[in-house]
């Protein structure tokens, strides 16, 4: 029987880099579980994410649009009731979409509330779920402060690590996320070291490593597959397992904790001739504590080493699933995807966090193993189409709708991407995009009031084809420009050179064409659309412009024919007078 | 006491040429009733619509937002479940909006399902009718052909003359939109002569003038302000009277067919010019039936005297609003437009119907009457400012919004329009809008077969700056230009003429940041950014880039200060026996 993908395992990390990996060229960082995968697959080199940061990019992942189409352009900016999703599409061609982890979806109370949805019933529960059905929802960041927890939400984790007896009101910080002082008090407990502060990070997280962030949601997911193998349903599933890790705070339980050091840290990505007069948007972002605190070299080499402790955790983790499915046969029919929301600075580009459009921060890995014969040409191979974010759901959606030797069926209408089905079968579309785009709101940011634009121009978009990558900044502030081919580190902006004002013109002008693109007619299909076409001319009996019974068809003007009286006051004349009478 | 508005009457007419009026200088056609108003209000001489055709334009004035942001780019093209709409902005702020007559409005079913809000419902019955209470909802085409019927809903207008004594299946086609043959048969009963046949324009319509469709809804708009008024109550109301007329058919009840002839006709505004080498675009659209029709003088000369006469009645029935209005006292407190979804070429340029950018089909009449004092300044005067159709809605929030005194409440993350009231209180606002845009697509129209688009292609924008009008068409068409100021005819096209590719360029620059304005970023406000923006800095507990504790607040970290036991197998080495027992 020939081997397709019937399930879709869609793998989430969050805020990992893509050359963070063995497969991606990480000359100490193993991760032979991820590299396993990418030899049975393709590894994408060029994917993008449709916005650095997490809400926005997953948003884009979970509906196939681009930001500025769906809109929620900033973490917890709600996605409107009323979206489209991946679970809406995958349902609507009988598959299941179920969530195990985070979304950082935050649900459209307004929304909800204009249009009368019970938060109770399953269409409710799936909008405020971003389209699945949640196993799990856990958005991994149970912060606390003075405003409040970050996050109102029950935390599934900590109701986890309390049942599995760790002590405390909040043992994500208290445990999973903190180290532990030596020093012990009468009851021999320790002075948290809370991970929040990266000089910790070397610690060891205070929580049995099978306790962890990443070993529970695998421990669900494996949960999941079993459940399902057991029920044999029918009904084909896409179960997107969401990690929280690497993302800070950076701490990792033993023994990954001191698996990799300082002598494992790459030098930091950075050129003095970045600071030397830089883009002010750039120069706003240096000041950030996140950006000023990853260009001390100290705090690279306690941040670093933890991040790669957790990299190679998720990968024992995905191990594990993998042996799972191989083992169960499910590799047969069995799609598995693996990328992340956005990268890391890490103190490349003098920068911390995500936010901008370098490649440590827009550029994710994706490593796709499709079951299917069609795929055996390509498995091992990596491809360099511009890919992005956007183009999983319309995969996704394509496995869905295809049944064998069936045309594939997409929404074009409402999903902005495409399918990567053609690239994993060793086809190469002719009309393949020109340019990736990706878009950055920081209008929540302290970075507007430093720049001083106003809330609706604290916005950013990136236009890369594939060698040149341009960084356009609304609210007139200057562009910035990276050759990637004679300058691949990104060190050199030709933004504001007068010998490249060319390029940053043709490079606007493939942004202007994106900014044109239909991205609202979600209501009504090229097919239906098409047909309407076909079936004009007065089909419904609308005349236009028909002077005479010659302009119209026989067919279209009998509905119009027949007697009837004249009536009173219609300057019928004469009849006017018995027209009363009839009344 | 202060005047001021606290009603609105938001008067719209079908396809109302902006030049069909004597206060604009029609030099046959007499509105004493709208110069009235305009002698008591502003006359807005630049008014243009966001699309030339009926759905497309109405859904922006419905929704304050562009075609392109809500994305009901076509007759019928539901608007997405979910859009906001005027009607929910002004609820939100304590008025009523109450429909009477026409909005086009084509319901997303699927959205409806998806959403599972019930059709029965408060809230799915104002989706269905575009966040309005309709009193009565008549879209005013009740064609019928061999595909069914145009409009599947029941006819209120026909269910009104059946109640009048009608007796047919079809009154408003066999009586309100035909004539009648003289000749009768034993009953009586004569032949009608459609009013789908524009050779019929010149009869009178079968109908008593009284029961024709606008005296109909007028009936129905006094019956409401009676009713108000009787009932005093609190609730301040927008009533949006939508007229069907002066829309074709081009027939009309005594003593309106016979006011005009052909003497009254003004000549087409249309050169030989323009069919020399014309765009492509424009030469498809002119081989349209109507426009063939319309380039006919016979035809000219029977459909527009009959199109005069409709406009005045709309006049005349106007005139007996304004009058109720007046006698009643409302004039002190209620805000009075007049306006039209778009114009009708009436073979200028060589073309019929609407759908193109001249100013015949594009521009609209637009007259605001504000009782308030300030508005006093400026009554009687023309204002030239470049205003859209998307302006009334921030108009009537702006009104709905204000308390005497208060600052404007906009939600201007969700209207794309502007408030008029600086303009009606004789303020000039420094920074309004460069350019008027307008959109059309023609997906479903033979044109797009005609010129070889693709359904996502078939779009053309126009921009006009008050002087050069471009108008875009995607798919790799090229560009019509015009400058208004050497050419205010519209007859020579500058699209393709290298000396003007500079103003090409500088438009299309216009429309490039257009493309990429914000407008989807609906579910959180500007106010509600600006919160965030200032409450910063971990106040949640999410300390980002903190390498210590000089990098935080102390107020911040106690929420993570305590102690806790280490855990077995965390790391943390000799306490893990103990550990291992305590659980």
């Amino acid at each position: 029987m020939a081997r397709r993908a019937r399930n879709i395992l869609f793998v989430m990390y969050d805020q990992l880099r893509f050359d963070y990996l063995g497969c991606a060229g990480h000359p100490h960082l193993k991760t032979p579980n991820f590299d396993r995968l990418a030899a049975r697959g393709v590894r994408f080199t060029n994917a993008y994410v449709q916005s650095p940061i997490c809400g926005a990019s997953r948003m884009s992942f979970y509906t196939g649009r681009y930001v500025g189409s769906h809109g929620a352009a900033w973490n917890n900016y709600p996605l409107k009731a009323g979206e489209v999703t991946l679970g809406d599409h995958l349902r609507a061609r009988g598959m299941d979409a179920v969530l195990i982890g985070k979304t950082h979806m935050k649900v459209d109370d307004a929304g909800l509330d204009r249009l009368g949805i019970s938060r109770g019933g399953i269409i409710g529960t799936r909008i405020a779920e971003c389209g699945f059905d949640a196993r799990v929802r856990d958005d991994g960041l149970w912060a606390e402060g003075p405003d409040g927890p970050y996050d109102a939400k029950p935390s599934p984790y900590n109701a986890f690590l309390k049942a599995r007896g760790y002590d405390s009101r909040n043992p994500w910080h208290d445990h999973a996320n903190s180290g532990l002082s030596q020093e012990r008090d009468a009851d021999g407990r320790g002075d948290i070291e809370s991970g929040w502060l990266m000089r910790n990070a070397g610690l060891a997280a205070n929580v049995r490593e099978e306790d962890a962030e990443t070993p529970w949601l695998t421990d669900e997911t494996l949960a999941f597959l079993s459940e399902r193998r057991e029920e044999r349903r029918a009904v084909p599933w896409l179960c997107h397992v969401s990690y929280i890790k690497p993302h800070w705070p950076y701490i990792v339980p033993a023994p990954y904790h001191d698996m990799y050091g300082p002598e494992d840290v790459l030098p930091a990505l950075r050129d003095e001739r970045e600071r030397a007069d830089p883009n002010p948007v750039f120069e706003a972002f240096m000041q950030s504590r996140a950006s000023r605190s990853f260009a001390r070299d100290e705090v690279r080499e306690a941040a670093i080493p933890a991040y790669m402790g957790l990299v190679r955790q998720c990968d024992d983790q995905f191990g594990r699933l993998l042996d799972t499915l191989e083992e169960s046969g499910a590799l047969d029919d069995t799609m598995i995807v693996v990328t992340s929301d956005h990268g890391d600075y890490l103190g490349d580009h003098w920068l911390g966090e995500k936010d901008l459009f370098h490649e440590p921060s827009v550029k994710v890995p994706l490593i796709i193993y499709d079951p299917s014969d069609e795929a055996d040409a390509t498995r091992g191979s990596t491809c360099d189409a511009l890919v992005e974010a956007i183009d999983l759901a319309a995969t996704f959606v394509d496995v869905a709708g295809r049944r064998d030797g069936e045309a594939p069926d997409l929404p074009g209408h409402i999903l902005e991407g495409r399918s990567l089905l053609p690239w994993l079968h060793g086809e190469r579309p002719a009309d393949w995009r020109r340019a990736a785009i990706s878009e950055y709101d920081y209008s929540c940011t302290p970075m507007a009031d430093r720049l001083g634009v106003s809330v609706k121009d604290a916005r950013l978009f990136m236009v890369f084809d594939g060698r040149y990558k341009l960084i356009h900044a609304e609210g007139g502030l200057p562009p910035m420009l990276f050759d990637l081919a004679s300058d691949p580190s990104e060190f050199n902006d030709l933004g504001r050179d007068p010998a490249h004002a060319g390029e940053v013109a043709r490079l606007r002008g493939l942004l202007a064409d994106w900014g044109l693109r239909l991205s609202q007619r979600t209501t009504v299909s090229d097919t239906q659309i098409l047909a309407r076409r076909g079936g004009a001319g007065g089909r419904t009996g609308v005349l236009i412009g028909v002077h005479d019974e010659a302009d119209a068809s026989e067919e279209a003007l009998a509905f119009y024919r027949g007697k009837a009286k004249p009536m009173a006051g219609s300057g019928s004349g004469a009849e006017q007078d018995e027209a009363d009478q009839a009344e």
